[in-house]
């Protein structure tokens, strides 16, 4: 490794680098507001001119129907392995506004901290990765691996364009790696590899039992009610002892196996129990049986009720019997569960569970993802570790999550290899809500780490 | 009975009391559009010189904090019964306007019937009580009875101030039968009496299971959710077989008696039970078990649910664990079911079937009220029997209700008898819809059965 040619290289443009993470800070690439929408261009152009700096000789703007991809490509050696680099330049949304301390496109060091919006999410990352580039080639006086850059716009909306662009591309993105950016640390100097993402497949129910609501004198003796035929399918979905009961909804899920019970007890992000209902606010655990808290939040599927309405929802009182009721529900999924097979078991529970006199609609959600789980041998994963070891001093742990990021299924899908996710934002930095932080030490990390990192995967 | 007289009467004023009530359908008592207040008051003031021209000596409006109270007496001799005669001189608003074929407020004659906002629901009724009154007093030179007129101005918003009024008034308000005119007939030719109202109490259920909505995929698997949690609860109200749930709640009810069950065979209400399902728009009947469609709806009591919401109720997806749920309950309530104790059976219910990790707080409704069931040998029952079948040409039905009328239970509380429920709006005349219609036969059958009845208190 060349670990102290680059440190030096970094430490003798350490403020020129600073400088431009406040540039880049300060443009306000909020995607999601069409009020944005000019800065947001300003944003891939400006990250564009910083990969050019960096060397990058091949850089684009790939047009989408909302915001560009920014598209790069420096091919060194046809010998050479290539690196697909992910990562997104926009920015969560800010208000509320009067919650933050600082204007959140003017980056302000408070306790040494650097609060700004979309710091740790994930600006710190993508400028680290371009600096990196630039330090490691200047160093070595060329890159030793073949980089494709894709940086999108949208992530922060659902990134709806994206799927697109990647199949369209899907010839220029062979890579034998993909790293993608967005990711973060388990805490101050222990880094963490996500390698596992629940899927997702949702569905909304909309349950009908009469013509027009009635009145619940004249009619709710005799009559089926709305509300309570939701209720009653609702609650069938799962069995006392908290596991679902939808017929077959585990056949697919494959059992943890010894080695992984072990490496997730080794990560312990939910801490106790008790500290784990105090972080969440609930005053108790409800779960499948058998199972601790961090299994059941990495790798235990579920049925989840996101909401249900149905009938008078006014202040006071409306004596009606409901004629309508509505029920959205999402299945979070683990390997080898598929949203098709789940939405179809889904599907015929509601069809055999549905309460007489109750006439009900499936709508299938829009988006769907399978889950995601990168295994300890994938390409570029024995290289994290090592990099991350090293430059932070622990071995990163090996962290899952029960949350979706359907870009890296897309890349699963269409490349056919999942991302390593190298991230360096601090667990609590608020990267969705008001005063979003950065630390200058984790700054520092980020350059040195991904500079390593293309290093070490060149060999 | 002078019946002959009276009609007589009747027939050489038809032109005089239909001008009277056109005029009175003219004012647009909406009850509860402050823009339509001085048409209320108006309303009350033209009802009360229409008593006075009746030969009612002493009419007096006793105001209220919204509208009043039109107040009469007319003591003929301390030796005869005395007659309190309750009605309600507001109507319902008219919206939606367009769906009206003719102006609300002009009474307008189309295929034999005369269109016009509360021409049923009460002004056919109360007007033909005050030209009775005229009719039978010019006829008889003096009243067989004493007469009280309780007419308010608010019952189409609940009647919220005449609780206030009959505890003020009671000493004034004694009585030996209390008449209400706020009644129907089952058909043409089918006079009917209103024997049984169901009571009514109510709460709404605020379900908690954490501190804010949580990430479903981080935390879904392992944290309560309140939607599953207050399904699960709404589920626990009702048995298999229809019954409800809730320990007790069937402890007071009294059995129906075969005589009951005969009575109410014999009024079909419901039609047969392919009828009931039509006029519902519900595709199966879901009651007690070991009922009939109109025991049920008539005299078995309910938990019925009138509204939920939960979670994320608008378009498309989002992933959350909700934190928070809600129910809306109330129950109809029958002899000799009292609104505290089943709330607090209810409130019993709700704490012993709360799932795990999930507080809840129950609002009690409110209004509430006892059930109501006049015996057939209640105070001017039999004559009021005797007066229909010999006017309308058929005996009446002994009819209940499913709804609830608050005001029987305070006169039955305050006073101490029950209401003889008499009016003569048609089943279908659209009472609170648009193009509410009388016919001019039971206008005319209005005015000499009302005068009839009088008469026949009076021995």
């Amino acid at each position: 490794m060349t670990n102290a040619a680059v440190k030096a290289y970094l430490d003798a443009n350490a403020d020129r680098f600073d400088a431009e993470l406040y540039e880049l800070l300060r443009i306000p690439s909020v995607s999601t507001d069409p009020k944005h929408a000019a800065d947001t261009r300003r944003t891939a152009e400006w990250v564009a001119e910083r990969a050019r700096k960096a060397g990058v000789p091949e850089v684009t703007l790939i047009e989408t129907p909302l915001h560009p991809v920014v598209f790069g490509r420096w091919e060194t050696s046809k010998e050479k392995p290539t690196l697909l680099i992910y990562g997104h330049y926009d920015v969560q949304p800010v208000d509320p506004l009067e919650l933050w301390e600082s204007d959140p496109f003017e980056p302000t060091e408070r306790d040494g901290r650097i609060y700004a919006r979309g710091s740790a999410d994930m600006k710190m990352n993508l400028l680290g990765i371009l600096q990196g580039i630039e330090a490691l080639s200047a160093v070595k006086g060329e890159l030793p691996i073949n980089i494709t850059l894709l940086l999108e716009g949208e992530e922060e909306i659902g990134s709806p364009n994206l799927p697109q662009v990647v199949a369209d591309y899907a010839a220029e993105l062979t890579s034998d790696v993909i790293l993608s950016g967005d990711g973060g640390m388990m805490g101050v100097g222990k880094p963490a590899l996500t390698i596992g993402l629940k899927g997702l497949v949702g569905c909304q129910v909309n349950l009908t039992t009469s013509s027009t609501d009635l009145h619940s004198g004249s009619y709710g003796a005799a009559v089926p009610n709305a509300v309570r035929a939701i209720a009653q399918l609702a609650a069938s979905f799962h069995n006392p002892d908290g596991s679902v009961a939808v017929e077959g909804f585990y056949d697919d899920v494959r059992p943890l196996t010894d080695e992984e019970r072990a490496d997730i007890a080794a990560v312990a992000e939910s801490g106790n129990d008790t500290q784990f209902m105090e972080e969440a606010g609930v005053s108790a655990i409800i779960g499948e049986a058998g199972y601790t808290v961090q299994e059941l939040r990495w790798t235990r599927p579920t049925i989840d009720f996101n909401g249900i309405w149905g009938g008078f929802t006014g202040e006071g009182n409306k004596t009606v019997t409901p004629a309508k009721a509505h029920l959205k529900i999402t299945s979070r999924l683990v390997p080898n569960q598929r949203p098709d097979s789940v939405l179809a078991l889904i599907e015929k529970h509601i069809e055999t569970h549905t309460p007489a006199g109750a006439t009900v609609e499936v709508v299938p959600g829009k988006g769907s993802a399978n889950p995601f789980l990168l295994s300890k041998d994938a390409p570029g994963m024995a290289e994290a570790v090592a990099v991350l070891t090293e430059v932070v001093g622990e071995s990163p742990g090996l962290i899952r999550s029960g949350g979706t990021v359907p870009i890296t299924d897309v890349f699963t899908e269409i490349l056919g290899i999942g991302p390593v996710t190298v991230g360096f934002g601090l667990p609590g930095s608020r990267a969705h809500a008001p005063n979003e932080w950065i630390r200058p030490e984790e700054v520092a990390i980020s350059r040195l780490a991904y500079a390593e990192y293309f290093d070490t995967l060149g060999g």
